[in-house]
């Protein structure tokens, strides 16, 4: 029901499968009046494909993404903006013979289990293709947050074993850069560790942690909207996304009250600020005006070229091998970055537009 | 805009304030026919109100549920079952004095700045009383499990530094006990931690574990609303709640694909499984029949009788004392494992009836 | 999948039955900071009650609206504000006799059909009674609309051959009384034919008409949330309703465009205005600061003391002859008239809230 | 919020301006395994373009949609199904000089107040031109209905002050033809009055009846989401439409209760049925199993060539006279013929679906 739609006031639907003749999203809630080309959402969808990082699947994914309706003279006008991206350089014919197989750690044996139907080409609906036009919905919405001052950063905080060391209250106007990684020396440690995953054809997981800066105090709707659920529900839809966590997150269950409470104080400027940040910026789920901080686990992509025993939709025990040249990324989590923050902008855009409701 | 409104097929909107004359449920989209007494919704009160615990707030909640409507001779009708308890044994002449503090790590000063007005009385409508609503209508919601052979156990996983050591496999049915740990030792431990914390005015986080077994093959409806989209959005909406993940949850960004990826094999009745259940029973967001998993992080509650330094709503420091008496667990977690079950098995009955709609 | 439930941004859900313990509404995204009190409810569910005629059921309702939560020292809270209303006065015996037969007109057939299980005492869920609810969370919409400088009157357009004759352009400020009909001539005949029905133990159906002035321009959200479609939605829920036309409506369809249009025009203060009302003050779905004029088709109660040939239950031929004693309103349509009032100023009140969406 | 969206369980989002490089359609929720082509839409887009019609606007509207997602060797998937149509001989340059005026019985005005930008281009988003979108959606929900057995027809039942005579319960078998009007003399009248008005440069309005039978008892929801209200919706949704009646509608409200009731009985079969429809096949919200019946008012294309009064979007008057070659038609009703069905089609398909929800 409504189950390839995202968002309340501000909502994203989203169609197409892997290998279809394209994919794509339609924007609608979008306020009339923000200026939108088809630039904007290039940049977003570059940093998806790997814009940042040699690291990614070889896929070529030029990615165009083509703007069918809403905007007018440059402005969107209030009506949904649709949004279009062809797949070409598309091959589905090696899927073939591992079509009737169960792919461990993949979706196809439980579509077939709920819809008795699966478009194998690629993954289908399944595929984080799909995660495309998430990117591209979330470009719009970062303008919005843009237009509110808000800025955010995402990037992999630990990899394997590596944990990027970065301060807690890191400033988004000393990270220009497209990195994968603000931390130097472990952006170097963990692209040795995904190339000898890749070497062995295997895959890796990672944490991506993200922060949204100057967000106003006010955003998230209690009692089951709170902005934790809302974003902790976008960040779960996200294909490989096994947890959330904000602030101190799991570490809070080992804390004390009188350790984790962030203390009220005043800034320089005379606002309201907390001494720490335990909670994330998210009080009752309600945002405080402190950074809005989580981290998401990505699991190891489950696409491998390593062998796998597994059994045949008739339940026979076959091997799995996946046909030579599948792209699949030693590390999906490089490209979920960009998604994370797309699905955070949504939340974060649509929270916005709805908290102009609280009050007569 | 529905933010006191959770669910789909199966609807619920809680409402009322800690300390207003009633709290209450109204579910929605209960299917007709199904057996339903007060009595059957007092068993799983009884649990939230510490049945299984000496640990939680002494306060007294008799937590008396009156069916209101939506039930004749015995069945539900497919009307709207209307939930109300009266709160009794209330004081709120207390809440005057710290009335114009902001209390740390709680809502009373983000709900101000959303709504411009706040009833202090118990903490209103942000006081975890309201879970006694979500325990209620959860309580249906499990009837309906329990009809389809649905059953859950949910405990108390880590405490501090104490961790429960239970099988990852555990059967339900070897869990007879209202206990909040299954591990004895364990249990023992933690409520040292507990009674150690409360002499010292403080407070302890945790985190809460739960299974359920025997969900069919095909629940979840991708993309945006993904099983464990659904949980984490029921997760988050917890008051305390930081974090939630699934199977291996943040272990799973350390490991491999070929580590990860559950294996495919057939069981003593022939019928699909998995030889592992890292991926917690859910692939691309549709149950695969192995059991749900999932772990949430419960921070310390806010509410400690140790004094806190903070600001006056007027931007003045203070000290915050709270009223003696005032009743907070000195362990949130505890009184939220039913809270938690509650919840998911909320999700988890909406999600049998969706799953109705996916073929022709 | 709440089908209990209406509006989008400020959103009622209702529940009971006839015959129940209780019935009552939960109204959630009332903005916060209105002032409200039991007793400006209790204003409007006398007009629903007969107040303003003696024409209506016999049945006392006294209709005590209690305010159970989201409301403190006298304002709205942002928090769902829960509203009950006890039955009393309720006798369930004499329903047994007639309980195995379907009722010509009525839905217990049809419920059955669907549900399996009806609940049969007074009508259950499907007795008007559900509409007190609707009244009482109309009052609420109602004082944002006075908020917002918006009035309303509604009224008897038409009753078997009389048709009150009305200015198109009545001005509420004319229009003080709480009768049934402005026109006073018409009013007198009404009475009389409905006295007749009443004594010959029929029933009639009747026209109301609704106007609301000074709604502002922009109001309804096309292409599928147009204002009419909420309206025609909020009225066809109305038990007994079996149309609804906005401005010339059905007599449109024998128009010409020339005739039809509404030509703009500057009115004294200089505003836009139409010189005709056609299109009943939208235009694209949005309002366009014209009054906003539509009626409703009620048709006349199913449940009269004539004894009708029907069937059992079982399919046997039968003579249903309603209980002696039993209430019902000779013209249902009296008694709508506040209900049709309510359940547009819902309508409105949301559309005011969902306005302030359109533009970044 | 969504207001693009349609359906509950069977939902279309549509998008697009009648001059935008193209307007589509996604409908989520439609059940896996239904067969689909675009050959299948492509018929009913026929019906809409006025294959049945030489009086329809002379546009050359080839309509040809494309299926680009959901659908899998001929049968949908239970993903997104993405239609597009583009949009081909479109010339926009037409509309500048008309583009500071108001339209009156146009949507230009509106949309300006609400959301401060509005492209003119062909009526943009505003245009009856978006309809077609719903029409291709439609024919998917039409073979759901067929795949259930349910069949409607819908046709000119009054225009000017020509009435088709047709007997109440019409036979769809015996309604082959894909005329707008199944009686022929009033068929005949109907074209002459049209014909006339177009050389008059004038337009007419029509009342359209639709008929769909075989409905299965039960669909509906009560309270909110009664048939009637769905349909209501869907129809006031339509452009041009003022107004809906099922059954005996407006007429309903000069009856008595007695003349009103239908009387059940047994067919020949031993069905349950009524002896009249008076209520238009729904009782209480809640399809009865006889045929739905309801009329809906189109009023007259607003956009006529007689020059007319306006005012300039800075309020001076002004005369409006619509570009040479500018393509209206003459009566909007002809092609709504086909969007009515579609719309109920939707509504209807959608309910059926909710239906497997009401019983445990």
């Amino acid at each position: 029901m409504g189950s390839n739609t995202f968002g309340r006031a501000f909502r994203v639907t989203t169609w197409g499968e892997s290998h279809g003749k394209a994919i794509g999203a339609v924007v609608d809630g979008c306020p009339a009046g923000l200026s939108l080309s088809e630039n904007d959402i290039h940049q977003e969808m570059s940093v998806r494909r790997g814009g940042r990082s040699p690291l990614t699947t070889p896929r070529k994914e030029p990615d165009d993404v083509e703007i069918l309706s809403g905007v007018y003279e440059g402005k969107t006008t209030g009506a949904p903006i649709s949004l279009i991206i062809y797949n070409r350089d598309i091959d589905s014919s090696k899927y073939g013979p591992i079509q009737h197989l169960m792919r461990p750690g993949h979706a196809n044996f439980t579509y077939l289990e709920k819809y008795g139907i699966f478009d194998p080409r690629g993954g289908g609906r399944a595929s984080a293709r799909e995660t495309a036009c998430r990117v591209a919905a979330g470009a719009i919405a970062k303008k919005i947050l843009v237009h509110h001052g808000i800025h955010a950063i995402t990037y992999l905080k630990e990899l394997s074993d590596v944990k990027a060391s970065i301060s807690d209250r890191i400033s988004y106007t000393n990270y220009h850069t497209a990195s994968i990684c603000p931390d130097e020396q472990a952006l170097c440690l963990m692209k040795e560790k995904i190339e000898h995953a890749k070497v062995q054809n295997d895959s890796l997981g990672a944490v991506i942690e993200s922060q949204f800066f100057h967000l106003p105090k006010g955003l998230g709707d209690p009692i089951y909207e709170k902005l934790e659920a809302l974003i902790a529900s976008a960040m779960l839809s996200i294909p490989a996304c096994k947890g959330v966590e904000f602030g101190a997150g799991f570490k809070a269950a080992a804390m004390r009250g009188s350790e984790h409470n962030d203390i009220f104080c005043l800034n320089d400027t005379g606002s309201v600020v907390t001494e720490t940040n335990h909670s994330g910026g998210v009080l009752g789920g309600i945002s405080n005006g402190m950074p809005l901080v989580f981290r998401v686990s990505m699991k190891p992509t489950s696409s491998i070229a390593i062998p796998q025993p597994t059994l045949s939709m008739n339940k026979e025990s076959q091997i799995l091998t996946l046909p030579e040249g599948s792209r699949n990324d030693p590390c999906v989590a490089i490209r979920a970055i960009a998604v994370v923050e797309a699905m955070a902008s949504i939340i974060i855009a649509d929270s916005l537009l709805m908290n102009r409701l609280s009050r007569l």
